[in-house]
């Protein structure tokens, strides 16, 4: 056995709460090599050698490593445990605080001391259901001609956008459209930023406790928040706190006054006076972007400023939760304060941060619920647009990414194709050909990787516009108005999304039961997967290639339920025991439900 | 090379800032197979391809695994990373984000996307010159008989406690012996609680408000803390959160009002009426340990109420810092608010917690600065005391409880080889006899691991009357009385004590240097290693057997400076260039510094 390669902490994410009287375990082992794992347990002050053994099942593999894991039940609260790892030619090795050991007593013991509220990841009940849609509001709907920007431009399905191209999207626009956002299914909504500020993305905020009147003011938010719930979506805005616009008041005090500035350490001024043309002499967002002074948020003045505008709106609108722009760059120390804020204004409000890396340090249950799932995204578009990684791999990067988070915070991760900071999906289909045949795919990878989000763990999100076949590169391309001519929609493919949807919807295992890869045919190109809440079971099967692909019905072991099978996309009906043959055509999906 | 083996997270302990513009990181390969680290690192916001390499350092070593480390300098705060790692015969693999990889692009890349204050262990400065005496306030000394208790036994070196013995040691016991302490050369002194209690050990405490009467007042505790002060000695209390006492004020109340009691919510009552006897039906510390009623430390209104009773003490007393009794089984939330408190209050306090097994989900930055380092005493007993293990795997297992950690929690434990809740280390001596051997060594292993100690990384704590040779087996036998009857002390083991904590103190490279393995000689049971604080080098040499070790002065590679060496505790004078004969006597020990 690879003793080396064994891993486990008594921490986040290889210990972790799971409700007020269970701690989920995991241990990670080199792929391939152990055959049992079993962690063995008992409460902290039973004296040695009472420990309980705990059977693990593989949960997930990457490229390299197993992860087995384990559900330990807890009635005094205190846990304490050690792995015992077993290959296939019954050789056992013991795994504890001080490393792997085929002596029980040189392993020594993890502990997790005592279930507190505070080890558990809340996250609200309510995310497990949700399918988000992104909206950037300058770019949905135009609903109020009457405050459009003085050079707006023609909303048509060839408007081509410039980063200053205004196109007079509103609330009121995103509220005429609440019925559209009704059928296709979602229930949570999520506005790029809505507050007053000279852009068009509107990141660069000028009076963070006012709309922008572009968009409307806030008794149209608050009506657009309540129509909303009337129909069950959701609303969340973003907060924009890593840096500040220019025309922000406190950084208007600051160029004045200098020094003497009240506000002076609510920014990072590089000398005195602080000048922003032709050089900004101040820290901003990224590289020099002086629109976007950075604002110093481990200033407790300021803190408090910005955490009483997080809950000021969810007070005045009653908006269900934030999503945190560049969050990576904030303080920590900010966004723990930022969670006890919100979530003592609304106990159910939702946290997503903006994190395109691995966002562990962010998820451990005190600042994020989730985040923008931007790893996951990676892995989509090199396995559906990029057609880069096979079947095995992109199970991996998937399993990587799972295995790096707390169930809770796979949960509560917006898990998305793009967004106004990517490409378009679509597009990146069609700029990445097949290479090797004529036929390319474009809408079907599209569809294929929409499947792949709606069947998956975690909250699927949609870009606006994506579900109606939308095209644009990178930023502003991806921004293009929203097409609402419905001769210019991809109509079948809004139908795709819809049904998708609905299937989330039905299928509780779909939301809130557990992911286990079944099947990677690396040749064929055909991967399958189980979902599981505990009662019902549902299968997917994607062909991840340009050939048809035929391949024997056989259930995965351990599969509770018999009975026939049903395609709920195609209606087809499989009986397991006869062996059936499973036809997909090129990239296409089944969802198997019993029936 | 062993792929599966490598680890490396964008996250505490394998990448923590460690000042305003630098970070560290570390990476972890199998034992033997890397010959040469590096880490590839830019600006986040740079394109890709401009990283720059840097070097790693070989940092420690334990049974499976090698740990390279390096300091990342970053002018902009953002750093985006990924490593390069040989072996010997130049074969090279990538680590990154998304793992191991011949092929660089495959690897992916780590973040540490901004130093924000919050991301920096900050621990007080003057921790670093700290050494600590543990005081056990009923044992240490009578200075005042008028407080007394009334069954108060007599106070002799034959004294041998029960659980419910008492010897009316007090504060102005300990005030008395202030020279005392300054003689032997301490500069914090902990004290186990002094609030008012029913027993000895007083961690069942009646009133979190008031010292306890057998101990002195409020204005005693002022007094000595100033005195201490005075002598340059810090002064450290014990905060008891995890439980109360059965007399404290809200559990009688809870008791008297049951259901209907206000402090409901502070205790974990499993039933009403809540009954004492003859079984309690609460929680409680441990378990049935009915004297100790558990506190709901998640409790909001509780608390804010020890919260206010952590700032009154600091702001009355000027104490200097507070030990956390059962740290790890106390709600994380309610630290995470105890550090802002504390440090709000005294912004150079000192917070350590006492736990016995792995600490780091406790010391991010956020909750404590360090902890009571059991898990390296259990090291020093295993080698030192019971001769368990030999030199490879003591380094081993020092080299694990380091990479655990930052290099500010590392610098921030309280190293110790016993306390008021272990068997003394003499004892432990005593006990564990070389078994072939008449000679048994024992004050010559205490003084071996107390060399140790002083030698190391963080702070030593030495337990009262360890200094002067006293015995004593697990609670109540390790809180015999102190020895003050110079006839009965063992004078030569208090030298040593005050020889090796003036030597710490005289050189800085023992107090803030890094600490390096050097010599692993596992036959014949000798273990060097330097200590470096970038301008000192000073080489420990210890001999961990019952024979005497010759061995040729080999410096180790890359010493920075030349020129002669003296033991510092024997005044012999090596030239290394002549490659002379290092000679230790039966744990024996030498510390070789320029001279």
């Amino acid at each position: 056995m690879n003793l080396e390669a064994i891993y486990h902490i008594d921490d986040i994410p290889y210990a972790f709460a799971v409700r007020a009287d269970a701690i989920k375990v995991r241990i990670r082992a080199k792929r391939g090599e152990v055959v049992r794992a079993r962690v063995l347990h008992s409460d902290r002050y039973v004296p040695y050698g009472h420990e309980v053994p705990l059977e693990l099942e593989l949960a997930a593999s990457t490229a390299a490593h197993d992860y087995f894991e384990g559900l330990i039940q807890t009635s005094t609260f205190r846990v304490r445990y050690l792995f015992l790892l077993e290959d296939a030619e019954g050789r056992a090795v013991w795994y504890g605080e001080l490393g792997a050991s085929v002596h029980r007593d040189k392993a020594g013991l993890f502990h997790f001391p005592y279930l507190n509220p505070s080890n558990i990841h809340e996250v609200p009940d309510w995310i497990h259901d949700a399918v988000v849609y992104q909206i950037f509001p300058e770019r949905f709907c135009n609903g109020d001609p009457a405050n459009d920007p003085p050079l707006t431009e023609a909303w048509t399905p060839e408007a081509r956008p410039r980063p200053d191209s205004w196109y007079g999207g509103d609330l009121a626009g995103i509220r005429q459209k609440l019925p559209y956002l009704q059928e296709l299914g979602v229930t949570l909504m999520y506005l790029t930023p809505v507050f007053l500020s000279p852009s068009t993305h509107k990141y660069d905020i000028s009076d963070y406790l006012k709309i922008d009147p572009q968009f409307g003011d806030m008794e149209l938010l608050r009506t657009l928040v309540a129509e909303a719930h009337a129909l069950g979506i959701r609303v969340m805005l973003d907060a924009v706190f890593n840096h500040s616009g220019q025309e922000f008041f406190a950084f208007r005090d600051l160029v004045e006054k200098g020094e003497n500035s009240s506000y002076r350490q609510w920014f990072y001024a590089e000398g005195f006076p602080v000048t922003e043309e032709p050089e900004a002499n101040y820290l901003t967002f990224a590289t020099g972007i002086k629109t976007m002074p950075k604002l110093r948020t481990s200033d407790a003045e300021l803190a408090q400023y910005l955490l009483e505008v997080a809950a000021y709106w969810i007070r005045e609108t009653g908006i269900d939760g934030w999503r945190l722009d560049v969050a990576n760059e904030v303080d920590m120390g900010f966004w723990r304060g930022f969670r006890q804020k919100v979530k003592s204004v609304k106990p159910d409000a939702l946290i997503i941060g903006e994190i395109m890396h691995h966002a562990g340090p962010w998820l451990r249950g005190d600042q994020f619920d989730g985040v923008m799932n931007y790893v996951l995204r990676e892995a989509l578009v090199d396995f559906f647009a990029k057609q880069a990684i096979g079947v095995r791999e992109f199970s991996a990067r998937l399993a990587l990414n799972r295995m790096m988070h707390s169930d809770a915070a796979n949960q509560a991760m917006f898990n998305l194709i793009g967004s106004h900071d990517t490409d378009r999906f679509l597009t990146l289909c069609e700029r990445h050909g097949l290479g090797w045949n004529d036929l390319k795919y474009d809408v079907e990878r599209l569809r294929l990787a929409v499947f792949f989000l709606m069947t998956y763990t975690g909250m699927p999100m949609i870009y606006y516009g994506d579900e109606v076949g939308m095209r644009g590169g990178y930023d502003p391309d991806c921004r293009r108005p929203m097409i609402w001519d419905e001769e210019a929609q991809d109509r079948e493919l809004f139908g795709f999304f819809r049904t998708m949807i609905a299937l989330r919807r039905r299928h509780r295992a779909l939301r809130r039961g557990t992911y286990r890869s079944w099947l990677e045919e690396e040749a064929l190109g055909v991967l399958g997967y189980i979902r599981d809440d505990g009662t019902e079971q549902v299968l997917a099967v994607l062909n991840h290639s340009p050939n048809p692909v035929e391949l024997e019905l056989e259930l995965p072991a351990g599969r509770r339920v018999g009975g026939m099978l049903a395609d709920a996309l195609s209606g087809a009906v499989y009986t397991p025991a006869a062996r059936q043959v499973l036809a997909l055509p090129p990239f296409g999906c089944m969802l198997l439900v019993e029936t």
